[in-house]
Order: C-alpha cells, then structure tokens, then sequence
C-alpha cells in the first residue's frame, strides 16, 4: 500500500484515483484553487460534479491548503491539472519533490523553447530544485483514455512514458489493474508529440463531417467517410515525422500514443465538434464562438506547432512540404481560411 | 483517352467506373456470370442496384459473353470481383493478357501457398500465361474505400500497390481526379496485409461496443471507447509485425493502408455488426445466424492466418507472443470461446 497525493481535481486527476483506490492505496485528492467547488462536492456528496461518479473508499478529498501536510508523506505525487496550470503546479510542488518520490503527470504537451521544442516531463524536471534534479524522473501517463470511462472502470490501457526504466516500472506496478493497464516506453519525445497533436488532428478528422453536412448529407454509412479516414491516416504518418524531427521513434505513433489516442479524441467531443462547424464553412470566429468559452486544445497546439516547425525546418530536421494537412489546419483555424484539405498532397506511408 | 474493361460489376467496381469516365476514359464494365441481373439493371435503368447511383455518361455495361470482344483494344484491365471470385477471373484473363497492358486489382487479400504467405497480386501473376509474365506487373488498389462514397465522387484517398513503378505511376495518371487521389506503394506484402487483416481487426474493434451493451451500457460519450481505441492501436501494431513477418515495411501499416483502411471499416457495415454480436455473449454460431448469410472477410482472413502464424513462427519471422489480439480473435471467432480481450499483453508500441 503507498500514500498517493494528486494533485488537481478535474476528471482525469480525480479518475486516476479510482485504480489507485481499488489497489488499495492511501489516495489523497488535493483540489488546485480552481477546483474550490469539486471539492466541497466531493465532501457534501462524494460525487464529482463533472464525471458523475463517486469517489471510491480510500480517497480522501482536500482543499490547496492542505497540500504541504498531505503531500510531507507521500510515496508518489501525481500532477493533475491542465497544460495551462503547470507554470503554477511547478511551483506548487517545488518544495514536496524528494529524491525516490516519482511525480506522475496526466498533463501533456510540448512547449517551444527557443529553438527547441521540450515535452513537459522536461519542463517539470527543469523546474525541481537542483539537489533532487537527477532523481526525480517525471513521468507522463498517455495513450486513448476517456476520464468518465476510467471513472466507471471500463477496460483502459495507457502508456506512462519517461526517461527512467526502474520509475517506469514502479509506477506501473503501483497502478496496474484488471481494468487499467499502463504499458511504459522511453520514447518521451514520440509520445508527448503524439499527446500533443492529436487534438489538432482529430480536429481535422471532423473537417469531412461539417464539409458532407454543408453539401446536403445525412449522417450515415455513406458520408465522408473515405475522407476523415485519409486525414485520420495523414494524421498518424505527420505524427511521426514531427516525432523523428524533435528525436523520437516513428514507431510510436503507430501504437497506443499515436493511433490509439487519435481514435478515442475523435469520439465527438469538443475538439471534434469545433473541426465539424470549420467543415459547415463558416468561418473560424463564428466556430470559436459557438464554442462558448470550451477550452481548445487543438488551437494552442496549432500555435506552438506554427512557432515550432519553421525552426525544425531550417535546422534539416523535417523536410518542408512533410506536413501538408497539419499545415492547411494552421490556415484553417489560426488564419480563418476556407477548409480544402490538400489530399493530393497526402503520402502514402 | 484510353479504353478501360473492368470485369466485374460489384459496388466496387462500378464505384472505379466514376473516375475512370470523369477523366474521359472509355469504360466497358463488364458483369461476371453472378452479375446478370446488375448488368440488366444497368442497362434498363441505368442505375446500379445496390449503390444506388447513375452509370456516368462514358461506361457502357456489358455482360459476361462480351468479355472477349470489350476487352480485344483495352488498354488496362481492371479486375472487380471478390476475393472468392480470383481464380474464375484468372482464368478470364488469361487469354486477355498483353505485355504493357496492366492488370489492376481492387481485389486484395492474402493466400497461404505452403510454407508461403503470398499476396493476391502475386497470385494473379502466376496465373497469367508464360510469355507476358514478368511483363505484366498486376496493381492492387488499397486504402480506405467505401465503394458508395467514390460512387458519389465523395473524396476518397487510396494506395496502388505493385512492384514495378513505371505502371504504378501510368495508373496513377490515368485514375487521378480532384476527388479520387491514388498514391503508390511498392510495398506489396505490406499494403496487402493490411488490407486483409483490417476485416479481423476491425471485428475486433467493434467487440467493445457489444460488451459495453452487454453490461447495460446505452451508447454515448462514455462508453469503451478507451478499449476500442487500445484494441485499434494494437490492431496497427500487429499489422505492421505481420508486414515485417512476411517480408514488408512495418511503416505501411501506419499510413492509408493501415491505419487508414482499417479506420473506414470501423464506421458500421457488417464486419462491425458481427463484431458486437460477439461482444454480446451471445456465442459465435448464433452471432453468424443472426448475420443472415453476409460475407464474412474477417472469418475467411483469420482462417488464412490460423495457417499462416505457425510458419510464420516455427521460421523466426514471427516472434510467439506477437500477436496477442489476433490470436484472441481467432479463438473467439473460429473456435466460439468467450471474449476476453488480452490487454494485459498488448504493446506500447
């Protein structure tokens, strides 16, 4: 039995609790200042607001301030919070890190730091003070997992990538399930690209859905389906290439990391229902503001992606022209342009 | 303009009528003795029965007995039948085999000839007569293609696949409209692969929802997504073990063969259906009944593979263990056993 202390109470921070509890582990789910209301939910109810489900014997619910008294004995912290909050949850965690206590992140992304572009394990790392920096190894949990099905204890296999094997297989052995089943691999730089682009990807994967409707289909086994499917296919082979460019392996964008969690990101959803109103035509702002407020992953990928890749580019890493529909998604949702997807353009494998 | 004969008037190859006469081409499409009755309906109606769509202006619908006559000045033959259909249409066209006259295929599929796995282009060329062999380098069609999608002119994305560039690249310009983009591969054994084993897999893919429905779960956001987006991931994964097994490239499985094809077969049809009967419970032989005499591809491929893996095996292509979900497969489809996905033996990637 090992003391967990999570970090950020949202739907996957708070779902990841669910095996841990059921391995019988002292799980302590402390919420970030934003997540005020969770947690007087989750003590009045016990029931998350969002995922509608209870919160299982052996989590024991906490407000931000009392952090520092339930983290002092923890065996693990685990990182829960959007990409938006890791300047904060840095901080935050600075002074819990130890040496031998691993800090397991649901975050993911990529951020771009002059010329390179860093995985957020990295970031972590960077930010732990320097006498633990060197043993503490950040590990970021990946792959197809929806927060309400995990929740529920529907069947989910993850990847928890890092760069320290012995950490890898910790974790895993703290976390593993019937129903959860986290797999490791090395390659932080394939799966944190895979992590990051999929949500702009599975935005292009909805393109075809708005561009049938506008043209007058119904929804049905014939559609654009011929379609989404190519983009879905262009979708894994560009995840690759900008994996190999920033060091990774071609190879985990065809697994798990890759494939696996484009297909479960294409299951409606936000991301897919914005990539649905560009394909209707009508334009990015009136997209956006249909939206009303969702948070969009996809274009703040976009975004880092548009900073990352001419300088990717220049350095030799990655062939211009490699990343044509990632390309024409820049045009679409940061430059308002129409959607006419470049599929002569698209490769073969 | 060139002179087309497709011989066979299923949905497929009717469907590759349409950008064959888009382009100007003359088409001849010529029904096999099991498509009298399309052939009349064509030549009554002018539509074609089961996709439901006009014959463009520029294919003529012929039957079986003016075979020999359409195809005397063709100068591509296209093969339209299913893969049951091969060895009639070989002997078809044995006598209509011309050096410089390319045979392309949207037939695909795999044969087990002894100690060999071999792909059905390779199959047709054995087939044809001693003195254009080697001079005739037959062309499969691959990639994600719902027939009544490219009927429809719908943008559709494939793969031609053969082993001698120069007729990949002739048909590349004959085929190539602003909606129907063919790329080319010249890895046969991977791309044919892929295209066979998509049936199982996708089977295999559509268990969850069964399972999920089984349980009492009504279809929604939260369901078990996550398990069918680990099952598609591992899906790619052994796909591409499978293309290096038999003498392929690991990445084609990552592209529109792969992932790509097996991604459009996911959207319903009848491989699906089955796949949820069998998620169900309700045991194999009642899943079949209930199908209602439809082809099942992914029953005849893994039947292919149960013969194949242990070759595969027993000469060190194919490490024991690689295949987890495949073999699961075969056990729960060829042998009526319980579903009980392995996911504790799937790969990161």
């Amino acid at each position: 039995m090992a003391k967990i202390a999570i970090l950020g109470a949202g739907m996957m921070g708070t779902a990841l609790a669910t095996p841990l509890a059921d391995r019988g582990h002292d799980v302590r789910l402390v919420g970030t200042p934003l997540d005020g209301a969770v947690i007087r939910a989750l003590r009045d109810a016990g029931v998350h607001p969002k995922l509608g489900t209870p919160l299982p014997a052996g989590v024991t619910p906490h407000d931000v301030s009392e952090l520092p008294g339930v983290a002092a004995d923890a065996d693990v912290l685990a990182l829960g919070v959007s990409s938006a909050g890791v300047p904060w949850a840095c901080e935050a965690l600075r002074p819990l890190a130890r040496r031998g206590r691993p800090i397991a992140m649901i975050t993911k992304g990529l951020v771009v730091d002059g010329e390179r572009v860093v995985p957020l394990p990295d970031v972590v790392e960077r930010a732990l003070p320097a006498d633990v920096r060197g043993d503490v190894w950040p590990v970021a949990v990946a792959g197809p997992c929806i927060a309400g099905e995990l929740a529920r204890r529907a069947p989910t296999v993850v990847v928890l990538t890092g760069r320290h094997q012995p950490t890898l297989d910790r974790l895993r052995g703290l976390l593993e399930t019937e129903y959860y089943v986290p797999l490791s691999s090395l390659d932080v730089e394939g799966v944190e690209v895979c992590a990051a682009l999929k949500n702009a990807y599975a935005m292009g994967v909805a393109l075809p859905a708005g561009m049938h409707e506008a043209r007058g289909g119904a929804a049905g086994s014939v559609a654009m389906h011929n379609l989404e499917s190519a983009v879905f296919a262009q979708a894994v082979l560009e995840m690759s290439r900008v994996a190999v460019a920033i060091g990774g392996r071609a190879e985990t964008a065809l697994g798990l990391p890759g494939a696996g969690d484009l297909d479960v990101t294409c299951n409606g959803g936000r991301t897919g229902r914005f990539g649905r109103l560009l394909g209707l035509g009508i334009g990015r702002d009136e997209a956006v503001r249909r939206m009303e407020g969702a948070t969009l992953e996809c274009l703040e990928i976009l975004a880092v992606l548009r900073r990352a890749v001419p300088t990717l580019e220049a350095s030799g890493r990655l062939s211009p022209g490699a990343l044509p529909l990632l390309s024409h998604l820049m045009e679409v949702a940061l430059d308002d342009r129409p959607v006419a997807l470049p599929i002569s353009r698209f490769g073969a494998a």
